[in-house]
């Protein structure tokens, strides 16, 4: 059974700007031909999108292709907008995460979703929290990898992140609007294919390095993208540890075995790669993602694991086991 | 036999500042108890050094015990200095070139190395490559990740490279003032922890993206820090080659293979990520590289390589195979 923790969706219907005029860069959908529209911010075309991303009889179909009992429902990253006021985000909230919350109704036992909430401002966000599950039955949130150009593991954050741990909410860690590659102008492809990975893994760092994952224990932190750049950064991370006694002196525990503690996805188009990720980074921590249904996303996700030379044993938790330790019970 | 790759000088006898009181950040030494100094960048102190920076003795001491037979001797990186007027770092590099030189001069067989060059200023450094070999008798350049802000990929730089492939110099590419960390206030330890393997990989990617790898065939590049995250970019960076047009219209050759091309240090600090880096990112391209004599340093070098469970041909080529072919022949 596949559970695939990472696909994405936009409603096809926007709920409409909230200040017309105002000059928000407002996501709404632009109808193309039969089951297309192009996702606009503001004037701009952001994105072309099918029916993939709202339908879910069309979903389901390539769930039933793929193999995939599960899909777990994110917002297109872009939909976050931590960039407007946050009351405006909040709005926009409440109509992506019920959205989300009718696809799931739409085919029981097909679907679990992660909401959005409008972190850039945290005790608002930390409102929004208690709705994720009682008003939308989500299993928790996905947040980008800034916020505005701020990590998640700095300090403003702590108290979205107490409440996402007594709440019992799962937190997806997204690449959204990289820092790391913020005016770098070598190639289109710069951000989207270096930038992505490199941010989810600064993101995951924040958090180690700013006490996140020590202080709460039983939250439950997945990175897509396998964790970005993660894998590469614990071997320094702990050489660091160990040799500055200021460093040391602040975490209790090693970088490499707070790593271990959070979650990975499989979305990194690497076979040993991933097999580095769940063998020494993380095991039994990484689950199936794919970034569906986007054109850069993971096809036929049942062969690409199966080809990446794991035992049974292995197989069970990247399909579905370590899915459901993250997702936590279905409520 | 081990050939360290990436070890750092800094003279202890620095050149006067050339612009008295115009408030250059110029480095000098400040002395300290015996055997010690301070690196100064202006008034600040940069970083507390001891005799190993320097001192030839000291170092066939240090080598000795440790059992490298060769190091390779490159620059502080923060002595890069691509933030003063091009003229006033050519003077720079006129002494830091000379005293590594005379270093290698000193202990002859012990020493190689690489030199710095003005790389604010493309032109500039082009004509000053033709010093590095005649004048200095080092075997090739050490450049930072960025250059004032600019990746080496960017095409400002695309003369620089042609040149070293002309002259058979090759590069050794060290993080410098990272630009993905620029802003992020989470601990003092993100930028050297997190910022410096992240700008390595950035830098690296730049130059596949840029296409200065596929311009290239014999330039000789070598790649900090084990290339810093790119073992987790490239099955993104091949992901997106096969699935955007634009991209594999304007590079002929999959990143990956492209990153078999370059060259790596086996500076990761850890041996199940140096496996992975070998056997599936960079076969047979990785060498020893420690960062001696600096804190965060790979100590005790064979034994990282040999408990790293590699059959005799794969520890010959990180031993001094790879290091060999990347430094070319000494003349």
């Amino acid at each position: 059974m596949l559970i695939d923790v990472h696909s994405h969706v936009a409603p096809l219907n926007m709920p409409g700007d909230p200040a017309p005029g105002a000059g928000l860069a407002w996501p709404c959908m632009l109808c193309g031909a039969a089951h297309t529209a192009t996702l606009m911010v503001g004037s701009k075309p952001f994105r072309e999108l099918d029916n993939r991303s709202w339908n879910v009889a069309r979903r389901c179909e390539d769930m039933d292709r793929d193999g995939v009992a599960i899909q777990v429902l994110s917002p297109m990253p872009e939909l976050l907008s931590y960039w407007f006021a946050a009351e405006h985000t909040e709005y926009l909230a409440d109509h992506i995460n019920a959205s989300i919350a009718e696809m799931i109704a739409e085919a029981p036992g097909r679907f679990r979703g992660l909401g959005m909430v409008p972190l850039q401002e945290p005790e608002r966000a930390v409102r929004y929290l208690l709705k994720m599950r009682e008003r939308f039955g989500l299993s928790g949130v996905e947040i980008g990898s800034n916020i505005c150009g701020v990590l998640p593991g700095d300090a403003q954050f702590a108290g979205f992140f107490a409440a996402a741990e007594a709440l019992d909410l799962a937190i997806f860690i997204h690449a959204l609007h990289p820092l790391s590659t913020r005016g770098i102008e070598i190639s289109p492809e710069f951000a989207p294919l270096v930038g992505f990975p490199v941010d989810t893994a600064m993101a995951g760092a924040s958090l180690i390095l700013g006490g996140v994952i020590e202080r709460h224990p039983k939250l439950r932190i997945g990175l897509s993208h396998g964790g970005g750049a993660m894998a590469t950064l614990i071997g320094r991370l702990n050489q660091g540890w160990n040799t500055l006694p200021s460093f040391k002196a602040r975490l209790r525990t090693s970088p490499s075995d707070q790593a271990r503690t959070l979650f990975y996805d499989s979305n990194v188009y690497d076979q040993q790669l991933l097999r580095h990720l769940y063998h020494d980074m993380a095991p039994g921590q990484i689950f199936l993602g794919t970034d569906y249904p986007y054109a850069i996303m993971q096809t036929d996700p049942q062969t690409f694991l199966n080809g990446a030379n794991f035992d049974k044993a292995e197989l069970t938790q990247l399909s579905n086991g370590a899915a459901l330790r993250f997702l936590g019970p279905q409520t």
